[in-house]
């Protein structure tokens, strides 16, 4: 029995519900993402709670780093770590690996790399990222991938896709072997598999059909957003997505800005992740219902209304944009916190609106009235 | 009639409550630091709340270069601009002016300095400083004062006095004819007056006895903790006390280590301000009953213990040693602030336990049990 359960569609738009060990996520749902056990900016997981944040991301290649998994596992998981008794997904480390570490060697069995920190030589295999996330006793584990970068050679893209499958067998059965041990970190962990092949459709398409006849509790779409435009990934959306099963629940990684949530929701996307709201809070980009504010300029000086007059986050419940720009030209690091809370509470309301109207069966009106309006980038 | 009334006494130390036009202040009282109209270390107005703060610091210097006390008058002051609704203290800049700023001239009239943010050449005299604190609209103003550096020559001391109090008679007549404005932002605003003369007893008592006649609703003792030894600055404290009105609050200026507290308390203090608890915090340096944790300590690394297991704030009921160790290894924001609430819960729970103390009638014992071992300097 799958763990998911489809409420309501509208075209390929899906309104679900997933239960995992730590709770039932109301889907489609934006990931929130505390890459070292906490969101960037001074968020504690109380704050998470207030933002409306359902499920919290976390990131095996920099906790494995940094305090290292098995602490982790030896103080109760990252649940009882970080103080968050929501549900939690890892991703597989791949991501990083591939962008952040000095990469030494892909090889078939795994890949060798440099740590970002302090230059040691580590290597991953299939197994040992599946290890790391059972030591985290996350509730969603991804499995190990390669992530490449656009645009790669198609030659290039078919053994690496190919490379990917054997690493999702391997991660398949670590993950099942793991979860049965006695003392589990969390026995109710589950594992997604991650589909590739960039933005060559037939390599995706043929990914797409192995990888699900592996039955795994859920799916997602790895290696975009990497350098492709929003066009070429709303079309791999489209091809990868007719052979995702339909009982699973679907999660495109790292994307991405509201609009592209929109248009990924109506192509039938359940989870989504992405440092966006966080990174661009960080830097005094605001996201509102009529696009993206900075804060630091000049004319909100003076100006006592809310970052956005229509949110009810208690970021505009209580300072103005007079004080939030303040609290940036001084460089006070409230003038962050704040920024990111409401950049959440954005992006949580977002996706709560998303599935009222899908319940109402008004999605495709709500995504034509924001689709454009929110695809922004700064 | 006095805005300070006395509920009892042990010895010299005093159990009072003092009435603001923004709420009641029970003393003896710590007052948290929020410079620029935050604290640092990312915590909000309602972390203050919870962090069991009854009354905030502002910095007549910073908020006056930046965004600038006539903006903040605008948006209907302080209170209304941080969203704090609890009393407010603003300091009269002159502690930062002869600290952080360039200072070119002292002259009778008043002080001429370049801003530490862009150099600017700037004036400021007591009616400048007055103007600033009414228009910041807070609840206690700070007479304009000239803050010497110890050790001093007794000759420049004595000048220095002499000159202080001619400000202090200037700063006065300001206030009250401010607070009668008609548009003025808080008419319940107070001034306390401001006792100088570094250790030179004389200069102190003279000082003292000269700015009590002009019966203002508070006074405080500045210039000390500027290079002293705690035990002159405990001797100058009994000097002062003996001459300050009994029916008046006291003020000891930005000090100190909860050792001095006690001390201080001892010896007839009711308000109290330091930034050591929001510096240490920033640093990881954590105050708990059996002194000053360091928390980046390796030591800590696998502590599932809270900071301190005789603490129920927020962070010791919700967050290990171990967690906040990797916070700060993994330098993330959330570490500081949580270190900066438990440290401001720390001071805030014994000035708690002093006025306890004072009510049982105990609190010679509590202030010999915890002096000695609280007066950690790192």
């Amino acid at each position: 029995m799958s763990s998911f359960q489809l409420l309501c569609r509208e075209g390929h738009a899906r309104r679900g519900v997933f239960q995992t060990a730590h709770g039932t996520v109301q889907t489609p749902v934006f990931m929130n993402v505390a890459t070292q056990g906490a969101i960037k900016g001074g968020l504690s997981s109380r704050d998470l709670q207030d933002a409306g944040c359902q499920i919290a991301l976390c990131n095996t290649y920099h906790l494995h780093l940094r305090p290292g998994d098995e602490l982790i596992a030896e103080l109760g998981g990252l649940h009882s770590f970080m103080n968050w008794k929501g549900p939690i997904l890892t991703d597989s480390g791949g991501f990083q690996i591939f962008s952040l570490a000095k990469l030494r060697k892909i090889r078939e069995d795994g890949v060798i790399f440099n740590s970002h920190i302090d230059g040691r030589l580590l290597r991953m295999e299939p197994e040992d990222s599946i290890r790391i996330q059972a030591n985290l006793g996350s509730d969603i584990a991804m499995a190990f991938d390669e992530c490449v970068r656009i645009p790669a050679e198609r030659s290039y893209v078919g053994a690496s896709a190919e490379r990917t499958y054997h690493w999702l067998i391997r991660s398949k059965e670590t993950w099942q072997k793991l979860k049965q041990e006695e003392h589990a970190v969390n026995p109710g962990q589950m594992l997604f598999g991650i589909n590739q092949g960039a933005v060559f459709h037939d390599i995706r398409r043929n990914h797409m059909k192995r990888i699900a006849d592996l039955d795994l509790p859920g799916y997602a779409i790895g290696g975009l957003a990497v350098g492709e435009t929003h066009q070429e990934m709303y079309d791999t959306i489209e091809v990868v997505e007719e052979w995702m099963p339909a009982d699973r629940p679907r999660y495109l990684m790292g994307v991405g800005t509201p609009g592209n949530i929109l248009e990924s929701v109506s192509r039938g996307i359940d989870f989504f992740d992405c440092v966006m709201p966080a990174r661009n809070g960080r830097h005094g980009h605001l996201f509102t219902k009529s696009g993206i504010l900075n804060i630091k300029n000049e004319r909100y000086a003076r100006d006592e209304d809310p970052i956005d007059p229509a949110c009810s986050c208690p970021v505009c419940r209580n300072y103005s944009r007079a004080y939030l720009r303040h609290l940036f030209k001084a460089q006070e690091m409230l003038g962050m916190r704040l920024a990111v809370f409401h950049n959440l509470c954005f992006y949580n309301t977002l996706m709560l609106e998303i599935r009222e109207n899908l319940e109402a069966g008004t999605f495709e009106n709500y995504r034509r009235m924001y689709s454009e309006k929110l695809d922004t980038r700064i």
